[in-house]
């Protein structure tokens, strides 16, 4: 690699988040992109597919991750616990890769229906992919793919949340966090939160 | 409407599913559809957009449905209480009214990729709904976020579930037993089910 070209991935994703911030996602080119970052439109190719990719360049990889992830989670946890641990392990892994860009970048997808298109079509992969994980841990083939969207609504919950404050808390703190609000939403009334019995009482 | 076209909507979207299963979605035309039909093109977008909507028609309701179930629900009842009896009540109206096809349907979607990305846009404008009823009923910013995607889950997994086998429960009995399959993985490990709890002694 030409020495020039050294942090070369980094400049690309910088400049492109950039012009996306400032023009919106569908009014920028590949072109511009290159032009800023002051690169050829052939390094741009040595890392990216299109201008998409640069905003889900390793996205590919969640799917097979989390799955990995479940696999490998300590034998003695049950299904859901498993889950969590993948969850909160690979939430983590997220974070640290995307921590510089996560709310610039969120804030591109979230003005772009095409851009929400692409991440539910990911989180459906990811859904999959965690189906087949819970069933391979012993889950039953109709309650893994229950628990596989539930952990999807819990990775993009507690992933949102950290991205909105990441200096908060951690992913995986996040991810721990909304499985508690949700094994609390779920008790009976009886275990219900305190706030919750005030207003019956 | 000319006597000849009663039960026009009924009779194209027989046509069209037939045509869906034998000849493929992408494969079947609007000009097919009518012909099998013996209908008029101008008969067909009385009641269709276009080929697609013979699929999804009616499916535009079902975020307001849903968020109206969960406004509506009795006021006693938690946020998740009520988001589960709003699922249950317009899982069993959605049932009865697509329960003629609903098998031949689901096939056909399930082999396009298209059409499973109607099938996610319209559950994440379900999504969006239920939030902003769950929030309206004290349900906070945060965690209403999540339950309606956890309702999502269950009411996909539920209508799933009826789809295969429409005589064994109704669908709301399926919302049911999903959310207590997961009231019961989620629970800690000292009120794991039996079964659970036999692989761990």
């Amino acid at each position: 690699m030409p020495r020039w070209e050294q942090g070369a991935e980094e400049r690309l994703r910088e400049a492109a988040l950039e012009l996306f911030t400032e023009h919106g996602y569908d009014n920028v080119t590949v072109a511009q992109i290159t032009e800023r970052a002051g690169l050829t439109r052939r390094t741009f190719s040595r890392y990216f597919a299109d201008k998409r990719d640069v905003l889900f360049a390793g996205s590919d990889r969640l799917p097979a991750a989390l799955a990995d992830a479940v696999t490998q989670a300590d034998p003695e946890l049950t299904p859901f616990e498993a889950l969590l641990a993948a969850l909160e392990r690979v939430g983590d892994a997220v974070a640290a890769r995307t921590a510089p860009h996560a709310a610039q970048r969120q804030a591109i997808v979230d003005g772009s229906p095409e851009l929400q298109e692409r991440g539910r079509t990911k989180f459906a992969a990811v859904a999959d992919a965690l189906d087949a994980a819970l069933r391979q841990r012993g889950a039953s083939a109709t309650s893994a793919g229950l628990l596989a969207n539930v952990g999807v609504a819990l990775f993009r919950t507690a992933f949102d949340r950290w991205v909105a404050e990441p200096d908060a808390a951690t992913c995986s703190a996040r991810v721990r966090e909304a499985a508690d609000e949700l094994t609390r939403a779920l008790s009976p009334r009886g275990h219900a939160s305190p706030s919750v019995q005030e207003t019956r009482t």
